[in-house]
């Protein structure tokens, strides 16, 4: 795990005091986190003048340079202002979608300047309370037109940077479009440069919706379109919670870790969560630690499990293929089907082979328990 | 709502006498459906000798002469079975996956041969209670295999069929593949020959999730993919309820209404649902009607929320365009985007504006209760 | 509905200006209010010096005068302070649990200048992200001790005044203790005055963990323990969303002002709920005279339902006793039991009765529709 | 973990050979359990006639007394017949709440002969799809007339039982009557012997609701009324899964087990579960193993962090008590409160104090993972 990151936003809120960008990339290099991501507004107040903004990247980039912390990824703040009420991209109102690409070229210039090959998209207002207020269908066409866009605006300025669109199904709208990695990944191929953008999958987003992350996250990497990943942990059904890796369900984020590891994915694991708020700045950083610990943990445990002599021999007989199959399988001919369809199948000996899942199971959790 | 029909599977149960496919035709008939589909074991049980499958397809095809209803659709069990535990097109056992293709070929030519255009494939066991179990990658790749080869088979037949999928998030299995609406229309974008294949989105699967219905129906109409149907009601976080259409939500079930009437989606409004276990056969009837009444009940509120002055008036004004951003719309050029980047907005004015969704939705809730 | 009313906290939020609590009692009165209530530091900043207090009294109070609007519910805020970042009553540090006491004796003494009747207790941050981190038991007992000292308290200063124990299952908190009104309802019979405590359910809290609201009002009602209600509404599974009375579901909000209405239920009908940001003052006024209207749109709808000749002879045919049952009705007695463990049940008729549900769910469905 | 066991009912299904009671028995006996519950018509079929049954009973006891098997829970099925299809006890129909009693004292009768001490009420059919058909109020009157008539009958016949209400939130009806734990510890104290009724709550049933399981037991444990527990697991928001103990969540198996480790509970660890569909009888086996070794790691757990260095003595730390409240604590006085009342607090310091629970519960989780 050479990438590990967080994003400044997080480490910040109510009860405690707010860091500066720079005092934030001092506490991450503190607690050995590879990278900083930010919204543009956690590095540039919304109402800097010039001269502070370029102070600011500044000073941010004297930190990066003094720690070596890299900036894998940036992306917009097109939520917290009252302006994005009811939207940015899919907002009724033509200035609000005006000032929402304006100021997410502006951000994108930020970003690449800081470093970042990776500009995440996450629509905190693209959604609504009542579908009497917008056409789902015109909300859409919005969202696309405002990525072709914005892909030209990459294109015609030369950078290197791919998109990844994030995901969530509510909160803070009573529902946002595009609401899972699902549908992110469908919406992406009716883009106009669809090689340019991918997905940012989180954890808590599919959470939310009682969904399986890894089977998400497992069809965003088969098709090439895993350009990033947000890791946290929430329980299904609840407020976005933003959790430290793990704290809800060890079984989950070892699939998950099992994943990402075997198929060599190689972009950032971006801890995108919030220590409790019961935690002062020394929580702060065990929770950050923590977030990284357990990654490695199960990194580890996914190794034993690919290592583990019984688990192996059943996955061996739970695949096995005695080839009696192998006339019908590979490409189509009409002849190979002809066959297919005469052939006469043992319907009950395929429904009486028992698969031992339970025992590969039971394995598994006692390896996650260290028992194994 | 010229197109209406009932499965035929859902009409029995333990607590009623199971009915033959003649006797469900003339049910249908009888309280005005448009047509029947089923799943091919709902017709011709799976034992049936080739005698029995003959008569059986004769005497459904007179009940459909006899009473003038069609099939537009039909599909596979690949889900009752025991030999189909783990998965048919995703099952870790070589001989059902093809034992899945087979099975789905004959139920193909079957559906075919009672003139249904539209095939659905709902993969009631493709999915896992244990990722340790099956690599989801596999599982993508497997279920990509089986529907490229079924494709190719319904082309070397000459058929005039598409193809429609329908996700579901959980149950039977603990969790299932494509999980949703948009994680279908992202796999059918990866498949040999797209343009056959579209899905079959069910009110119940997605409210299973917790997400907005319409927005997925929305994505797949936009895309062209809105192949057919699957219309019932069901609360949000539960089991399989299929209860009838409006039954739990008449505000999500009007705007779905609204949005299939306003874009003239001329598919199939398929009620898939299930009466209430405590009905003999007058109440499934009365179940049945009430599911095409309330659909046309709201179709005409639908109708009147397009003629009602007070609520276009506002919609008028919420969309309200005074035309200050008309330089940057339009295609990209970089002029364009230089003036765009450069354009000074009043964000203070932008975010103050009230928006009247509150009175809106309030319109549309009095619209619905009749009072407006 | 003559007692509906509106707490001061909602309407105000990052989108819209503050209002000062005097200009949301005229806000109230101008949409028609019955009443106001607040929590301690709505009405008094928590720093405000003792004749800052005693000026915002004073006009508070002119500001009642002048409208007519009473405070029949006042209640203390124990989440927001930094200092309840663990709980209040329940929190591990003794000195926040005495503060907590201190906060809320203070509070009531405001409440009864302001002539509430009711006051509510919502533990905001009463709940865990760990179970490591606090015993439980240990948690109830802590909740217990509070309840009982301020029973005494009010029972010491000869207040009328009577306790409303409100659940919540999560967020802020990842978990909350006594998650549900169920779970209140258990809790307040180990108090050592039972007879001061009542719950306080609320529609958003009970859909959060996907429950029959109306249900858990009917408990409350039945056991005497519906000291008050908070009406919004809110989809199962979700974060708290607070929207307008029957913004999401219309039929569930017809069954709970059905159970309201039908039992004589005379405590206030209170909108706990908070306009979308979209809006202005004029949206909010929308909003909250959205909520009252729609009350008392269902309550029509209620009386309706209770004069339908159609569905009142379907509910007189389902609840039909012939009679034969009599002799084991009633008090229990030996010679009953035998007789009864005797009688020979025809189970198959029992199974075999068609009972019109769907029937007369549609009609209410129709009925609430306004075409029946 | 002296009083393990297993229902009978779970161990069968379509996609294995159903099981004999007696083969039930010695399954259970091979695995190591330590008893065997059942459903009435579990063990005698409902339409045995008294020859029939006398053989079975007499056959069971003999596998028990071969296998040293008890019998420490038994229950009455009031939900598979169609004749419950409305409900048993809250039935609209008196035949059938009359047959629900009679059935239930004649399984009451036969759990006592097999030496039952606990009797468990699952109201499987006790809900509603619409509340149109029933007064939630009436359903309450009618199960508290149920369980007080029950009760009358256990004291009347001199029976050692107890009985244990299980709570259930919906499924196989849309919305089930007590629909959490919390509610049915609230109903029995209006029962009119509250002292024989307790609860028997199921990790399955609250976290369908998304609820913390454990503070729900901690809830009844702490009231005196853990009679009985349901062990197995479940995603939160799904369908009834019943899946081994632990499958799903270890961190909230571990806080269930310390809980009642903790507490010296000492009534049954019944494991209420069922196998996955893919696994034959060595499977089951597997399965009914895994539950108990699961629960046994989980056990040992707890131990060991209740004996951690690092763990207890940020414990202590996060529960000091430096004495300062101690003239506030302890009974009510009006001295105390007027004193109490006149303290100033620092809040500001109470707010900015760190606690630790990210490092508490990182340990608790590489404990977990055995890496501690």
């Amino acid at each position: 795990m050479d990438r590990r990151q967080h994003r400044a936003r997080p480490i910040r809120g109510p009860v405690r005091e707010v860091l500066t960008p720079v005092e934030i990339v001092r506490l991450l290099a503190d607690v050995g986190a590879y990278g900083v991501n930010f919204h543009d507004n956690d590095l540039v107040p919304i109402d800097a003048t010039l001269a502070q903004r370029n102070q600011i990247v500044r000073d941010f980039k004297q930190a990066l340079a003094d720690t070596g912390l890299v900036v894998p990824m940036a992306t917009t703040n097109l939520f917290s202002d009252p302006a994005f009420k009811d939207g940015a991209f899919t907002s009724n109102d033509p200035q609000v979608r005006a000032y929402a690409l304006h100021k997410t070229m502006h951000a994108i210039d930020l970003g690449v300047e800081l470093g970042a090959k990776i500009y995440v998209f996450w629509g905190g207002r693209e959604g609504t309370e009542t579908d009497a207020a917008k056409d789902p269908i015109t909300a859409i066409k919005r969202s696309r037109d405002a990525m072709n866009f914005l892909c030209e605006y990459v294109l015609d300025q030369g950078y290197d940077l791919k998109f990844a669109l994030e995901a969530k199904p509510n909160e803070p709208r009573g529902d946002m479009y595009n609401a899972t990695t699902g549908h992110m990944l469908a919406f992406l191929t009716t883009l106009a440069h669809p090689e340019m953008v991918g997905v940012n999958p989180e954890v808590a987003h599919e959470h939310m919706a009682g969904l399986n992350f890894t089977h998400a996250v497992a069809q965003a990497l088969e098709a090439g379109k895993l350009f990033h990943i947000d890791l946290n942990d929430q329980a299904f059904g609840r407020y976005d919670q933003d959790f430290r890796f793990g704290a809800v369900n060890l079984k989950s984020a070892f699939f998950l870790v099992k994943l990402l590891e075997d198929n060599g994915y190689d972009g950032s694991r971006h801890f995108d969560a919030h220590a409790y708020r019961t935690e002062d700045y020394e929580g702060v950083k065990d929770f950050a630690r923590g977030c990284m610990r357990t990654y490695l943990i199960l990194k580890e445990k996914a190794e034993r499990f690919n290592a583990d002599q019984e688990i192996q021999a059943l996955l061996i007989e739970i695949n096995a293929d005695e080839g009696t199959m192998a006339p019908y399988q590979g490409a189509y001919t009409s002849a190979k089907v002809a066959a297919l369809k005469g052939h006469s199948f043992d319907r009950p000996a395929l429904g009486a082979r028992g698969l031992s899942y339970e025992r590969l199971d039971q394995l598994t959790v006692e390896l996650l328990l260290g028992v194994q």
